[in-house]
């Protein structure tokens, strides 16, 4: 199992990309029985940038499919980023030449993993992305590998650091979204541009690759519904908490007899569960099957740390010379999701008005969702100061979405009622 | 990545023994890329035992050596149980026969994994146990495979269903450990002999396993300071509680300078850390790396279901035709663990004590543990009703072990004490 050392390209050089060469550096042993690893080439958009790693001794290419092309590399490591461009096209360039490929580039695999998982398996050679989601937790590996006995029925967790970390000082310190972003991006826990992780696109990319696992389908990341945390007010978060519920960014593929349901929306959730109990930037991930029932996992979904532990995991996966399907079944049999329309979907709801101090409002409330056959769960009435008006929050039963939904267009039509109503949904966890 | 059936022998027809058949009548195609899995051949003490399964249309086999050596089958699965005898007879003939083995055999694994091992090396066939530990829960996976880019430090966890059942039910219901473990027994959650789960050896042979995947080390049995929850008293769990502990059946491995250090023993763990939520018969583990951090997992421990989907995965495995070392290095590089002497530990403590009610009693409990060097961090005197005499707990800083218990030896001849000093430590997690 010992052999001639293994010869590895690495294309991006931000924070991932530097903890791996740190990491190479300090234990090019890591892999299993003892086989050396050694960087033959790096590339990324500028060789000048100051960098906590010394690359000058490292040949270097400008263009990364070189890099990927190059015959001085027996393994080509991917962390440029991006579902289009540059990243796509070198690791297209290292699959056609038969090169084993391992990748942290969540965009690419959920937006392009079917058509890869092809090309690599034509070519008979592993494309590995462990370190797409969750960091070091080794979410990929477990769908991959541990649940391939069993029959996954349903995927959800938290898997957004960013977020979770927001919405986890959002809830210590009462402040608003805004205020805690700009602190969260002056601290370099969130990018200069946030959409990507506020808006749900990064939990959406990443649970699109894990129902892709899980399912063995193709991965589908337009079929995704994808909400983000932006217009979580303080009040929600304090609300849902009187009720005994943690407001969480949560993204969730299951599968039914219709199909595959894959969302990213904030969604109330127990405080008694452990999701609701991963707090700050940690991710958590539940998977359930037939057989093994729940298993939960958790840890740190990001930095330079975990996320180059995980691609080195990769790299010594490949050493092993292991030859199976990139998503469990082969890339000729990928379907896409029979995605299930959010719309039928049933489940419970958390609801907030604000009302005028009015006699009979009540009873407006109640006879639109009575009438729309929304049979109510809780009941939270509360005075809260500056609210410019009467607080009610409820929740359902569990109903069809597209019912509440229209209950609640209707309920806007009621002229005590001060702003549009607030649902958040009820995790079904 | 297709190609002709996997001819299985399974031998051993027990709980997971059934389940694995079960499993694989019902889903023949589990496996990556739809290669069959048939059994070919089975084995068992008795051939009439009534059974969840039809297994009259199978190859029976008296003796599981003769199964395991048999050219009708691919691999072999070994379900028997047990360290020695017809079980080690059995994985040793196939492994010299180059054939893979699958096992659920913990004790097996525990005392005899690195001969096992280095047999299996020198065969080039894989030797897996992924149902040795957590059942469907996939430590070995994680420790194996997923943490080979980093450097663990620390693997703790509750790795025993019996036993955390058992303290979970005693503390919603005040009974004691021999009550609830009558209980236990009659709804078939503990054995007849509860030895191996109650006095903490079933725990030991995992986290012994766990400890060779995470150091790279032999497993060493032999090296684990082992304790049970047979002394585990209604009042400690009350008063642990007050403390805000909950007491948990703690399996641990630590890595140091000096060594490596594997106990199991009961520890007061903060009852908002995830090892202290994990009820009932759940198993739960933490993982920490130098890069990765911590990560938690958890699920079920055992059953038959969860089980024979972790026998089922390792069977994917074989087929993927990976090389890796058993344990993380070579079988002819491990070495036994340096064992770390648990006395030279370090830790923080509880410790309850039943005195007289009589003036200077505190005085001489408190001068006794100042004149061992030992700090007090907190301290709960309560009446108690029928204790027989004043419970006093407290908990102390970090100590020397060795020194704790010196004082607490002291401390009995203080003739208010009603009974000998009681000491949990506290999970240093």
């Amino acid at each position: 199992m010992s052999g001639k050392s293994l010869r590895i390209g690495v294309a991006g050089l931000g924070t991932v990309g530097a903890g791996l060469l740190k990491l190479i550096d300090e234990r090019p042993l890591f892999a299993p029985a003892g086989r050396e690893v050694v960087v033959t080439g790096v590339s990324a958009r500028s060789r000048k940038r100051p960098r906590p790693f010394d690359i000058s001794n490292l040949p270097w290419f400008d263009d990364p499919a070189a890099l990927a092309a190059s015959p001085d590399n027996d393994l080509f490591v991917e962390l440029i980023g991006g579902s289009d461009g540059p990243a796509k096209v070198a690791v297209e360039t290292a699959l056609k030449a038969g090169k084993p490929v391992v990748t942290a580039n969540k965009a690419l695999i959920a937006e392009h993993g079917a058509e890869l998982a092809a090309l690599a398996e034509a070519n008979d050679v592993p494309l590995l992305f462990e370190a797409a989601v969750m960091g070091g937790t080794p979410a990929v590996k477990m769908l991959r590998e541990a649940m391939v006995g069993d029959e996954v029925e349903q995927v959800a967790g938290i898997l957004n650091g960013t977020c979770n970390y927001i919405l986890t000082e959002m809830e210590a310190t009462g402040r608003s979204f805004a205020d805690v972003l700009a602190d969260a991006q002056r601290l370099g826990y969130a990018e200069a541009d946030p959409t990507m992780d506020v808006g749900g696109f990064d939990a959406a990319h990443k649970i699109t690759i894990l129902a892709a696992l899980a399912f063995g389908c193709a991965p589908t990341y337009a079929a995704a519904e994808i909400e983000g945390v932006e217009a979580i007010e303080p009040i929600d978060i304090r609300m849902a908490k009187d009720l005994g519920y943690r407001i969480k960014l949560v993204a969730s593929a299951v599968k039914s007899a219709e199909g595959v349901a894959v969302s990213v929306h904030p969604a109330l959730a127990p405080l008694a569960h452990p999701l609701a109990q991963a707090g700050g930037p940690l991710n958590a991930l539940f998977i359930e099957g037939r057989r093994i029932g729940r298993i939960f996992i958790q840890g740190a979904g990001a930095g330079a740390g975990p996320t180059a532990a995980a691609v080195a995991a990769d790299i010594a996966d490949v050493m092993t010379a292991a030859r199976r399907p990139v998503f469990q079944v082969p890339a000729a049999q990928l379907k896409p999701f029979a995605a299930v329309d959010a719309k039928r979907q049933v489940g419970r709801a958390y609801v907030r008005l604000l009302v005028r101090d009015q006699p009979g409002v009540l009873a407006g409330v109640t006879e639109t969702l009575a009438e729309g056959g929304i049979s109510i769960d809780s009941f939270l009435q509360r005075p809260v100061e500056d609210a410019g008006g009467v607080p009610i929050v409820l929740t359902t039963h569990a109903a069809p979405e597209e019912t509440l939904l229209a209950a609640l267009r209707r309920m806007q039509k009621l002229k005590a009622l001060i702003q549009p109503p607030r649902m958040i949904r009820i995790a079904h966890i």
